[in-house]
Formats: structure tokens, C-alpha cells, sequence
């Protein structure tokens, strides 16, 4: 396989930096060590977060591809680096919730940890700046973010993902709590699933602790941060 | 018809209180002066506002009546109160958006005035300590608040009211913006629209000049809201 050429610096966001590539329909992703939370409001970093990001996220895109789910992601290159198809991402976070916590626990009230009856589907727009506010439907026509045609393949395909990841950890004793997801559009016109499943991304509680390995370790600074990605990744690859 | 007799006070709103009857289906709703805005952070009142509330409501429930909607309203029995079937209110708003205005404005940076691909139908969950926040059918679900099905036949009589209701008032050279409804459950079980339709829960704009008939008035204290509710009366009986 030819390796790809690093390329210029196209855009960043709070964790990743995108280059271009000399395939113009590839790009490199790197992990950076950044940690943001609360939209922003509260910075910091985290040691060698990117490169445990990128080594998860790969283990998790090798694992999803392997179940027929298609996604951006082509191959690691190095250890904060990875080569993925260059999409344009619909401004839309997809969120899935098998248990009750963060932004929904807060917003209606509900203790975290309740488990619903039913599983939970969300829709954000990504619009930092907006706070990325919950939408229905209706509003991401009106947007113009996606047809309900779209939306309803990738409701199906976040389901598929939610059956396959939420098993996949069980086996590893982690409760997959929730999980943000994105979708771009490829060269060709489809939908494929893309940016990151991390830490960052999803909330993993240990199924027998209870102990959090994620994110909120740092959104509520609960210590161990850098130590629960890395037990992520240890039971990933055990 | 026997008249019904007026019981105990069973509770109030921040518009309309709800009395007991002889018969126990059955409650009379009183129609206050008091306004209130932004979930009751501005408070005040507005002359006759429960007369013309009362009056309109009236009005437009005997309308939808007509054109096969159920509604709880059983007959207007003075100035300020009406008998209706007494419900069960199902701990949710439902909002239907032709023009976008007020909070999705906001939410989600358009500008006020913009028409919509789609006619966007929203749900909130009805909680003023939360704010009756945004939430869409797996949390109602979630929640508790209604079934899927219970969603889908109220998404449905909804878009029926909005097309009954976009053209009676375009009759009358009012555009309706947008507007609010609840829906109860009664002794039989059958979900039926409730509580009230007025310039307290539509946005009507003027088609020629576009002035503001409705609430928007007292909230952004533009001056003449008793006057646009006289206005919309006036329009509805011409
Ligand atoms: N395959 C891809 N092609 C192009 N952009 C991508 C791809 N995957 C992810 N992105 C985008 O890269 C940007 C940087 O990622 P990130 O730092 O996580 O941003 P954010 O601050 O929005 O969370 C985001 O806008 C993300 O949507
Ligand atoms: N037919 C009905 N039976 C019982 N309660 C009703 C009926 N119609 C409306 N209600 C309820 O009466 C209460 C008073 O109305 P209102 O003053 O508008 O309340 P709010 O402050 O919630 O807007 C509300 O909780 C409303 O849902
Ligand atoms: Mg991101
Ligand atoms: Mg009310």
C-alpha cells in the first residue's frame, strides 16, 4: 500500500488537526493532547490522550468495519496519526443513550443512571458557538444539515453501532453508558461513519465498579484521567 | 342542557384556574387577566385578556369541532369561563412552526421571519421548574409522558389543526406563525386536544402589514396587546 503524503494543515478542531494528503479524497488525522469541556468553557490537556485516542478509535473502526459498518477510516500511520476517506461531515452529533447521565440527566431532571425502557437517540447541531443544541428531525431539514431520508439510514446505522459496540465492551466488564458520533459525506455521495469513538466521545462505566473511564474523569475532575484511557485500551487489546 | 354547577377550585396556572363540577368529568375553566412570559420571569396582566382569551378559544375549539376534532370543550357559560371535559394533560407541548420565530430563532441562529422547507412539529416536555425544555419522542417516551403511538396519533391531529387553522385565519388576512397545544387523556381514555388556542399561544402576523396580533406583544413589550387581542377577536367574528 503507498503511504500516503502529509500534506497541508487544512483545519482543527478541540482535539484533532486535519492535514490534506496527495490523495485528494484522503485525509490525515492527528490526535492531539487538548481536553475541552462544557462547549469550551474548561480547558486543559491530558498526557498522551492523542495517542491513546488514535490506537482506540482505530481498535473500534477496525472492529465496526469488520461487522459490515462503513466508515472513513483507512489505516494508522503512527502513533498520533491516521489516514482516513476526506468527508464532509453533516453538522450533526448523533448521540445514543443506553443509560441516563450528563446533559439528559441534567436537562430533564432524571437521576444519572437510570436505565430507560427504551433506547435513547439524539440529535445536536454542531454549532459551537450555539452551544451544540438538541434538534428534532424537523429542525435538521429546516437546517438544511440533512434530508429525512439521510437521517433515517443513519438512525439505523447508529443502532447497528449501539448493538455491536455496547456488547463489544460488555465483554470487557465496561457498561457502554452513551456515545456522539458523526457522519460525513465521501466523494462518492455516502454516508459513512467518521471523526472518532474514544473516551473523549463516549461514557464507559466499569460493569462491576461502577468507576467512570471516560471523559468526565475530566469534565469533573475526578483524577485518573489519562489512567482510565489507558485501561480502555488495555481491556481493548487484552 | 343543565347548567353545570361550580365546585371546589382544583388548581391554577399561570393563565386559568380549574374548578370542580357536580359532575366529575367535567371542570370549568376560569380565564385570568394574568400574562406572563419567559417561563414567568415577567410577570403582569393585560385588561380583559381572560374575556377575549375565553371568547377566542371558544371560537376556534368550536371551529375544529366542526371539521372532526376532538377537543375537551363542551360550552362557553359567561364572560370568563367554559365547560370542559375534564383530562388528564399529558406533560407535553406541542408546537408547530410554519414561519420561524422566537425561541428556535434564537436556539438555533435564523432569522426570524424565515419559511421553512417543512412544517416543523415540536414536543416539550411540560416541567416549569426545567423550563419545558426541548425533547423529542424517545425521551417523552423515556419519560414516561406518552407511548410511540400516542406520539404519532398526536403528531397527526396536529398537522390537522394546523391546516384547519392556517387557512381560517388566512381567511382573515392573518398569518399563523406558529402555536402551542396540549393534549389530555379523559374518562374513556381517548386523547383529545385541551387547554386553550388564543394570542396567548399562537403567533398571528398581519398578512398585509405584518404586525404582531399575539403574546409577542407583552413580551417584548411593543405596546397595544389588548388591542391585538380585540383585533383577532374582531377578525374571527367579522
Ligand atoms: N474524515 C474526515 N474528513 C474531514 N473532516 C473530518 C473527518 N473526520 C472528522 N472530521 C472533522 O475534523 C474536525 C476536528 O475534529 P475535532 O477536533 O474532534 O473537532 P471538534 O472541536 O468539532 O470536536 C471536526 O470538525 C470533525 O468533524
Ligand atoms: N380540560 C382540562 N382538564 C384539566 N386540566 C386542564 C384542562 N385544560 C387545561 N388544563 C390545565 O389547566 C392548567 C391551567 O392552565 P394554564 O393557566 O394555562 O397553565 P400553565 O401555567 O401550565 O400554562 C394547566 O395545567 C393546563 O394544562
Ligand atoms: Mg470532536
Ligand atoms: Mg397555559
Amino acid at each position: 500500500m503507498a503511504t500516503a503524503t502529509k500534506g497541508e494543515f487544512l483545519y482543527e478542531g478541540k482535539a484533532k488537526q486535519i492535514y490534506a494528503t496527495n490523495n485528494p479524497n484522503q485525509v490525515i488525522i492527528h490526535y492531539k493532547d487538548d481536553a475541552t469541556a462544557f462547549n469550551a468553557e474548561k480547558k486543559g490537556s491530558v498526557q498522551d490522550k492523542g495517542v491513546l485516542n488514535n490506537e482506540i478509535t482505530t481498535l473500534i473502526f477496525n472492529y465496526l468495519e469488520s461487522q459490515g459498518i462503513k466508515t472513513h477510516f483507512i489505516e494508522k500511520l503512527n502513533e498520533r496519526e491516521q489516514l482516513c476517506e476526506k468527508v464532509t461531515i453533516l453538522p450533526l452529533e448523533v448521540i445514543v443513550r443506553n443509560v441516563i447521565a450528563g446533559s439528559m440527566a441534567k436537562r430533564l431532571d432524571i437521576e444519572e443512571g437510570t436505565k430507560p425502557s427504551n433506547t435513547i437517540f439524539e440529535i445536536c447541531y454542531k454549532r459551537d458557538d450555539l452551544g451544540d443544541p438538541l434538534i428534532n428531525d424537523d429542525h435538521a431539514v429546516a437546517l438544511g444539515a440533512a434530508t429525512y431520508e439521510e437521517l433515517e439510514h443513519m438512525y439505523k446505522v447508529t443502532a447497528k453501532i449501539n448493538d455491536l459496540l455496547k456488547e463489544h465492551f460488555l465483554k470487557e466488564d465496561i457498561i457502554l453508558v452513551d456515545f456522539k458520533i458523526e457522519f460525513g459525506k465521501n466523494s462518492e455521495g455516502e454516508i459513512v461513519l467518521a471523526d472518532e469513538i474514544s473516551p473523549d466521545t463516549c461514557r464507559f462505566w466499569d460493569k462491576n465498579t461502577m468507576k467512570k473511564l471516560d471523559k468526565d474523569r475530566f469534565r469533573r475532575d475526578l483524577g485518573d484521567v489519562r489512567e482510565a484511557y489507558v485501561e480502555i485500551l488495555s481491556r481493548l487489546t487484552k
